[in-house]
C-alpha cells in the first residue's frame, strides 16, 4: 500500500484524493482550507503533520492553481522539495507555461527529487471517477514509482517525453482549443437566440452536425437548462488563455482566436459572473444581442 | 419511380444526384459544365432539356453555391419557378441569409411553388452516401411531396418550422461553429509545432480531450498526412462567415470569433492557398510562427 500525498484540496484534488483512496492508496490530503483537509480526514484520509505525511509519501501531487502556487508548494512556502524523500516523485498538475515547468524540474531534481510534469484534463468529473486524461513528461525512473497512482485518477496517461515540458505544452494547446470552442459555444447560441432559434432544438441539431465540439455538447445544456451552477468556473479561462497567450508571445505564435476569447471571457468577469458556471459566457452574446437566454424573463 | 431535378453537380450536388439515382429516384442532373452533366448520364442520369425535365420533375433540388446563383436558379436566369409544374417543391441546399429564404418562398408561392428551405451539413462524403443532416423548415405539404427524396440523401432530416427561414439560421450558427472551430484547430496546430510538439501525437491526444472537436478530427490528418486535395476548400470559409457576420450585424449580434476567424481565411485565399482543402489555414498560422508542418522542407 503506497502513500501519496495530495496537496490542494480543490474540486479536481479532492476529487483525485478520493479517487485514489478507493483505489487503496494511504492518502494525505493538505489544502489551505481546514475545512477541506477536515472533510477529507472523515473520507479516510490520513491525519498528521505536512512533514510527516512527506516523508512517508513516494509521490506528492500538487493540485493547485497556477504556476505561482506550484513553485510555492515545491520550493517556497511550503518548500516540498527539501522535505521529500530522495527519489520521491513530485507530478504537477497545474496548467503552466512549458518554461516554467522546465525549471521546476531542474530545481526538483538539485534536491534529489523526480518531477513529473503532468497536467489533467477531464475536470472534476474526471477527478471523482478516476477518468481523467493525463498529459505527462518526465525521466522514466518518475514514472516507474509514479505510474500506479496515474492510473488510479486516469482513463489514459500520455507519455509525451523523458522531460518536464511537452505535458504541459500539451495541455496549453487543449485549453486554446476548449477555451475558444466554449466561447465558440457561447457566441453561436447568441446568435441563434437572436435568430429566434429554439436552443434545445439547436443542441439537438448542432451535436449531429459539423458544428459540434466536446465543449459545446457538454455545456450548452447547462444554457438550455439555465443551470449555471459552477461545475467549472468561468474564472479559469482568462487564466489558461493568458498563460496560453504568454506562450504563444514568447514563441512568436500567433493565437488570434485564443485572443479574442480571453476578451470575452475578461468581459463575463467584469460583469461580475466569474464565479459561475462557465456556460455563463453565452450571456456576454445575449447581452450585446439584447435577447433572453432560458430562464431570463 | 419520381421525378427529380438537381441542379448543381458540384461535389455536393453530384453526391446526392447520384445517391438518389441509388435509390430508384429518375434524377434529371444540370450544371454550367457540359462534363458534369454528361459524367452524370453516364452515370445513369437522365437525358434531355432543363424544359422537360422540370415538366416531369415534382421536387427540383437546387444544390449551388449561394444566394445570388439560388436566386438565379429559382428566379433569373434559369427560373425553374415559372417552369415547374404547380405544386411541386423547390428544395434549396445552398447556404444562405435566412430573410433571403424568406423572400424566395414568397416569390416561390407566387408561382404556385413550393419552397423547401433545406441547407445541409456532413459534406461531400455525406453527400455520396447519403447521410448528410438536413437543417429543413417549410411547408407540411411540401414536405408530404419532397420527404422520400431528402429522406434517401440523408441520416436524419431535421424539421425546424413550417416556413423558409429556420433552416438558413441553423445553417448560419453551424457554419458558424464548424469555421470557427477549423480555424482554431489550424491556430492550435501552428501553436503546438512552435512548441516543438509531435502533430500526430497532438491529434491522439486532443481527439481524447476536451479540446476536441468535430472539425479537429475529422481535418487533423489531413495536416499530419501533409494531404490537402480539397475535400472541401478554403475559399467556401470567407464565403459562409462573410454571410455569418452579415446576419449577425442584421440582428445587431456580436460575433468576434467568426470575424476573427474569418480574416484568417482571407489570409489563406490572399496567400494562393484558396483552392486548396481547407485543413491548409494551418499554414497561415505556421507561417507567422516561422515553423514548418508535416511535408514542409
Amino acid at each position: 500500500m503506497m502513500d501519496v500525498t495530495v496537496i490542494g484540496l480543490g474540486s479536481m484534488g479532492m476529487g483525485m484524493a478520493k479517487t485514489l483512496l478507493s483505489h487503496g492508496f494511504r492518502v494525505h490530503g493538505f489544502d489551505i482550507a481546514q475545512d477541506r483537509m477536515d472533510s477529507f480526514r472523515q473520507a479516510g484520509g490520513e491525519d498528521g503533520s505536512l512533514d510527516d505525511a512527506l516523508a512517508q509519501s513516494a509521490v506528492v501531487i500538487s493540485v493547485v492553481l497556477n504556476g505561482a502556487q506550484t513553485e510555492a508548494v515545491l520550493l517556497g512556502d511550503m518548500n516540498c522539495a527539501a522535505k521529500m524523500n530522495k527519489g520521491a516523485v513530485f507530478v504537477s498538475c497545474a496548467t503552466l507555461a512549458p518554461d516554467l515547468a522546465t525549471q521546476l524540474e531542474a530545481r526538483a531534481v538539485q534536491h534529489g527529487v523526480h518531477y513529473i510534469d503532468a497536467p489533467v484534463s477531464g475536470g472534476a468529473v474526471g477527478a471523482e471517477t478516476g477518468t481523467l486524461s493525463i498529459m505527462a513528461s518526465g525521466r522514466p525512473e518518475a514514472f516507474e514509482i509514479a505510474q500506479p497512482a496515474l492510473d488510479a485518477m486516469s482513463k489514459v496517461v500520455y507519455r509525451l517525453g523523458d522531460t518536464a515540458g511537452p505535458g504541459s505544452a500539451m495541455k496549453a494547446v487543449n485549453q486554446l482549443l476548449a477555451g475558444v470552442h466554449l466561447c465558440a459555444m457561447g457566441e453561436a447560441l447568441g446568435f441563434a437566440a437572436s435568430l429566434g432559434l429554439d436552443l434545445g432544438k439547436v443542441n439537438e441539431v448542432i451535436t449531429q452536425s459539423a458544428g459540434n465540439s466536446w465543449m459545446f455538447e457538454n455545456r450548452t445544456p447547462h444554457v438550455v437548462e439555465a443551470d449555471y451552477a459552477p461545475r467549472s468556473m468561468i474564472s479559469i479561462w482568462p487564466k489558461d488563455l493568458g498563460i496560453v497567450s504568454d506562450i504563444a508571445a514568447n514563441q512568436g505564435a500567433e493565437v488570434p482566436l485564443a485572443r479574442t476569447a480571453l476578451e470575452q471571457y475578461q468581459k463575463a468577469v467584469d460583469a461580475g459572473d466569474g464565479a459561475v458556471d462557465d456556460a455563463a459566457i453565452t450571456r456576454v452574446f445575449a447581452r450585446a444581442a439584447g435577447v433572453k437566454l432560458p430562464g431570463e424573463t
